[in-house]
């Protein structure tokens, strides 16, 4: 086999989902021949959810990598106004050989201009937005359409991760990743999606969380307009 | 509602899986009236997979905890024999409404004495040790046995917090977050048990396992030894 290192960037940012990249991020970490890089637009340490990642890059410090990452959260509608951030994500994509998302991550690459024509993964609280981007919004868990991979909300990322590691590393690397994580999910409910939640939670879910969905379709209404 | 407040330590160490830990801090970190808060021996900063974990409080300066969280990780064979962390370990349970781990972090609550005549959970790979400890291995994804709620390998750790919040805050509070989090899980392989995993891919985790797996029996023993 040839000694080549894959070099994997995560871009983060304040009020990101951490499962968002922690989970792409542990089965990454396993996958051989990698190089892991975490960054964000002024470097130092990101908040997200009460955790404190420290010791980050600058996304500007990075010269280059082979794989995007760019995770979703309640920071995404600031970091669509970013243009510090959003700068770094236009140059890292535009030479990576595969440009990805988990979450509402994918709303960033929309942001970016990078989803034009292409059928994408969002948080299902947020998919049907990906078409002010000029995307095709997909409700499939991962969703690949030419060299951009992107996973549906959150917990979708270790799906994401596992078929970005089989790409680049084989089923079988993947699978032992998957053996070692002990990947067999058992959900206590099923209710991970609002065609199979009970109305009364995904009504509850909605009313949680629909001052933020309007913040962020203010957001994208005004990035799609910057495009 | 009574105006109370759930208070979820977890006690993590160098050398912790991440995901044992980012999982079900995502998951708690929905689940209303809920403090999390994330310690260690010294407090200060833990490295875990090239990920920093900044801002930890130091376990001795936390007074009492409802839910106490262990995770595992290649870490879990020194942080046994570390005596201040173990015994902060103790005093936390002793006063604890539920007893939790995850992965190997159920090593750490037998080398703790806390699972003599308990069934508990583990990662599959380390599972029979706990047998040392005077406890009873169980295979399912996630245990409970009396106030001990143990998670399997790692990704268990998802299921386990939303296990643990349906019995603390109700089957549709943990809903809501299971849809919040999109967690309806996809892998793109069956490989996540060694029953499952094929042949090939459970000898390759066990030949990159090896070294670990005798250490952590090795450290098992010392601690069983010490109980």
């Amino acid at each position: 086999m040839a000694e080549t290192t894959t070099t994997i960037v995560f871009a983060i940012y304040d009020g990101v989902t951490q499962l968002d990249f922690t989970g792409p991020h542990q089965v990454l970490a396993r996958m051989p021949g990698t190089k892991l890089r975490v960054a964000s637009a002024r470097g130092g340490t990101i908040d997200a959810d009460g955790l404190h990642f420290a010791g980050l890059e600058r996304l500007a410090d990075i010269a280059a990598c082979d794989v995007l990452i760019v995770p979703g959260g309640m920071g995404t509608s600031a970091a669509m106004g970013d243009e510090a951030f959003m700068d770094e994500i236009r140059r890292l994509a535009a030479g990576a050989s595969y440009v990805t998302s988990v979450c509402t991550g994918s709303l960033i690459l929309g942001a970016a201009g990078l989803l034009k024509g292409r059928r994408a993964a969002c948080h299902w609280a947020s998919r049907d937005l990906l078409a002010h981007f000029g995307a095709t919004p997909d409700p499939a868990r991962v969703v690949r359409d030419g060299n951009v991979i992107t996973g549906g909300g959150v917990t979708a990322g270790i799906d994401f991760a596992l078929t970005l590691a089989a790409e680049i590393a084989g089923a079988e690397a993947a699978q032992a990743i998957q053996l070692m994580l002990e990947y067999a999910p058992a959900p206590p409910f099923d209710a991970g999606t609002p065609q199979t939640a009970p109305a009364e939670v995904r009504a509850r879910v909605e009313r949680l969380t629909a001052r933020s969905a309007a913040d962020r379709q203010e957001a994208v209404k005004a990035a799609a307009a910057r495009l």
